[in-house]
């Protein structure tokens, strides 16, 4: 065990993290989360159970051959079955077969679970982690044990569930991890029960795992780390079964920025925010925009009185700096907003306006008739960026739309939709069709295939969402629309925003917004 | 002060929760929510900040019409300003106009606050508060204090920051509410700090209002209630300035059904899940599948061993029944429902089903079939309603599609978008085509053109409500799309509900459903 403020992060975003509802990571997804941690700096990746999974043994097989940095691998299985010698356990065989230097094992700690699950005697329960964990130990492997259940088994039986940790120890455990398996404990106990722990095995290193299932799965770990624990198993973006792990994106910065201990190299958790993000996107999960530290809402502000107050001094409505995990602030573009923030988002672009330029109020004015319109900024930043380009003569037009046609037919035809975009370049004039799941789906490829002859970058871009909000909802299917796409190439996400009494010409409006902004963007980074 | 086992619940979906990035109520749907949270049993409906905002001085004008069941409505303001006799603020004008109750009164308990932003002396910053509430109290108003970034306060001068609530207190505050405003305090610090005000100010109502920016909120407020606070604020699913606020919709539970606190009626918190859906669709924001208690994947099993002991006891991988909380367990390969809410639903058309109907089986299997699809019924009952009516064999369709086409010009030629549409009713065909702004508009027109012939009550019926929700957004505009559509025939008002990955689509199979359950009830009526 390192000294007092050091703590091992533990990340599960291979194991337990791809036991999430929707997530289905491939074997180059992994690779590439691996050689991401091990770069963010965490101690120990644990990165899937061999045993039950045949993708997994693939894994081991290729990640043997990446040369890590910082992390050590950890393959993850289960104490040997009920009534058999532990060398002729398959799962355990497969775990060895996994090749890692260490490994994780978890047992049961809750009687309940021996009885009802396992069926067997608590004896010879006892008697399996023993075995497995001794057995693992002869070959030389780092070994974790993982209990299971351990806080709902103290509960039931304090006696055997402190039991089960000692014969772990006594086999020769590096590690005993609580684990709050089902998510139900509560922060006070979460911190007695480690204490408890930590004083009966001095000089042990004491892990902790907890689930969200009550919402206090950041809070249960920061608790068992003022108890003494100081390992701490997690998940990037907290993805895992239910309703998912500690999410370590938070946990980090709130044991390293907040209470001083030391769970990465510091110069690193500038890179929090991309992590998550990076994450999220190869688990094809949309990020969650409130998450703390992180979030694209973390550090924005949206009332009038607490953009005020921010602007006279951050502290005021920020528990931290943005920029020491990698976010920025934002203030948002809404009635409330005033003149003193839209004229910060036009000095980002050019520094030389002032608010006294001729083009502040030509820009402010406009952007009040687009509001009235219907129009709402706040969350397409990217599209109000374009309206200050255009106002800034920093803009000119990409391409002109000639026409276009949408068709819809009932009953389909392979498609219900198709669509003719005609569109001009410099002069030079595309015709292009394409169809579709519905009129935006036909319009959208139809464009991009136009598009993509003149400008091939704009084949890195996607759309990642597609949102549509009903305005004045009184008049419905006659009503205006504003619709909100968010895109991504890859590297930066960004949203456009158009409004219409018609869903498909506000999705166009958007649509051009986006493309524009990412061939701008091009154009200005070059 | 009641019994010391009742906590009050303050929520503040409509103020804090409006804060929120990407949500802008409608006057419309602030009063939906109004309705549903009084119906679900929280005492205190924060709902909004008449001073700073004219949309919520004609929302209390509305809904003072309303008679609310359980809940008292707060107005939500500032102390008075700096250096004016609070009978001059306009602000307290505003608040005193929107004729509730009872309001709610935030103030500065951080000395930065009061030198950095208000720019005033600690002393004005006392007198303002002490002005403010004795005002309120002298009209006969319930006044809350919200003690503004309290715990930042106390950290930084103990002395002033217990010194508000002393002059709130004094001036005759019925509650003194702590604020963890930015968000940054740790759980230990809201236990110890709030237990030391607790015992400051025996008697009296103390309150907290956290926020998520360390990912602990639900976790600080059930700190604090364990120091003895009695009164928690919160939002439902967490919407909320930047990160958010405390989840009402997670905490409920957690003080409720862990640590035998009681904060709304037994009966009905199984209506949890729909509670958070119903708020999530108005919001227009996609639910958190990961939601503690209520989320989608909350009790869902993945993994083979959790699914093989859940079989033998769900206990074993189940912090709770979900059915408790108005969910269902779902295991990802055979899936089980949730039969009770069901039975009730059918028995409200035909009471002489039971559970062990066979057509009770069938509807909960065509149920699951359209909710793996996408459908949702949480907020289409009428959908609902049409799905029980078809299998119970009491419904024959009023028409039968034969054809449309929807055709989209741009360059629009007065209207964007034309449609035709062939219908039959009893062997009798009609053809009829109209424009519109957008092609659901168009079809919509054309649809009530063809039927109105045949149906002349349809001309009663108009669609007060259109929206659109992108469900697997990863695949943005092929991916699937819900519209969920509400009419009114002037007496009653019903949602339906469609699900395509074309839109048009999808709007179609709404409006048909809105039409016949339109026609069905005048039938039944008769």
């Amino acid at each position: 065990m390192e000294d007092n403020k050091t703590i091992i992060i533990y990340d599960s975003t291979l194991r337990d993290g791809a036991q999430a509802g929707g997530i289905s990571y491939t074997l180059e997804d992994k690779l590439k989360i691996v050689e991401r941690l091990d770069k963010f700096g965490v101690k120990f990746i644990e990165a899937g159970n061999p045993g039950s999974n045949i993708k997994d043994q693939e894994f081991f097989a290729r990640v043997k051959k990446m040369k890590l940095k910082n992390a050590t691998l950890i393959a993850f299985g289960s104490t040997r079955r009920v009534g058999i010698d532990v060398k002729d356990d398959p799962n355990i065989q497969s775990l060895i077969a996994a090749d890692t230097e260490a490994v994780a094992i978890f047992g049961k700690s809750w009687d309940f679970h021996v009885k009802e699950v396992l069926k067997t005697t608590e004896d010879e329960n006892l008697q399996m982690i023993y075995d497995t964990i001794k057995y693992l130990k002869s070959l030389g492997k780092y070994v974790v044990f993982d209990a299971e259940h351990f806080f709902d088994g103290y509960k039931n039986n304090r006696k055997y569930a402190l039991e089960t940790l000692k014969v772990a120890k006594e086999a020769g455990a590096d590690s005993l991890d609580l684990c709050d398996t089902n998510g139900g404990t509560f922060p006070m106990d979460i911190y007695n029960i480690t204490k408890e722990v930590v004083e009966m095995f001095p000089g042990t290193l004491i892990g902790i795992h907890c689930h969200n299932d009550t919402g206090m799965a950041v809070a249960n770990s920061i608790m068992a780390v003022l108890a003494g624990a100081r390992q701490v198993q997690g998940t990037i973006n907290g993805y895992g079964e239910r309703c998912g792990n500690a999410d370590l994106i938070t946990l980090i910065p709130n044991l390293q920025l907040k209470l001083g201990f030391k769970c990465v190299p510091d110069e690193n958790i500038k890179h929090l925010t991309s992590l998550s993000r990076y994450v999220a996107e190869i688990a094809n999960m949309i990020p969650n925009e409130r998450a703390p530290y992180v979030g694209a809402y973390a550090f924005t502000h949206k009332a009038g009185m607490h953009i005020d107050a921010v602007k006279k001094n951050p502290a005021s409505f920020e528990h931290i700096n943005p920029e020491i995990v990698g976010n920025t602030r934002r203030i948002v573009l809404s009635e409330v907003a005033g003149r003193a923030t839209i004229l910060d988002k036009i000095r980002e672009i050019d520094p030389t306006v002032t608010k006294d330029s001729p083009v502040t109020k030509e820009i402010i004015d406009e952007l009040k008739r687009l509001e009235n319109e219907g129009y709402q900024f706040e969350s397409a930043e990217a599209s109000f960026e374009m309206l200050i380009r255009k106002k800034l003569g920093l803009y000119q037009p990409f391409f002109t739309l000639k026409e276009f046609k949408v068709l819809i037919n009932e009953p389909a035809v392979e498609y219900s939709s198709s669509a003719i975009v005609k569109i001009a370049v410099d002069g030079v004039t595309a015709i292009t069709a394409a169809e579709g799941d519905g009129p935006v789906h036909a319009l959208d490829s139809a464009l991009r295939k136009a598009l993509e002859k003149f400008y091939p970058e704009l084949k890195e871009v996607h759309l990642v969402d597609y949102k549509v909000r009903v305005l004045n909802a009184e008049t419905a299917t006659a009503a205006k629309v504003r619709v909100l796409i968010e895109s991504t190439d890859g590297k930066d996400t960004w949203t456009t925003v158009g409004v219409s009494t018609d869903i498909v010409n506000a999705s166009w409006i958007a649509l051009v917004d986006s493309l524009e902004y990412k061939l701008c963007k091009e154009k200005v980074g070059k």
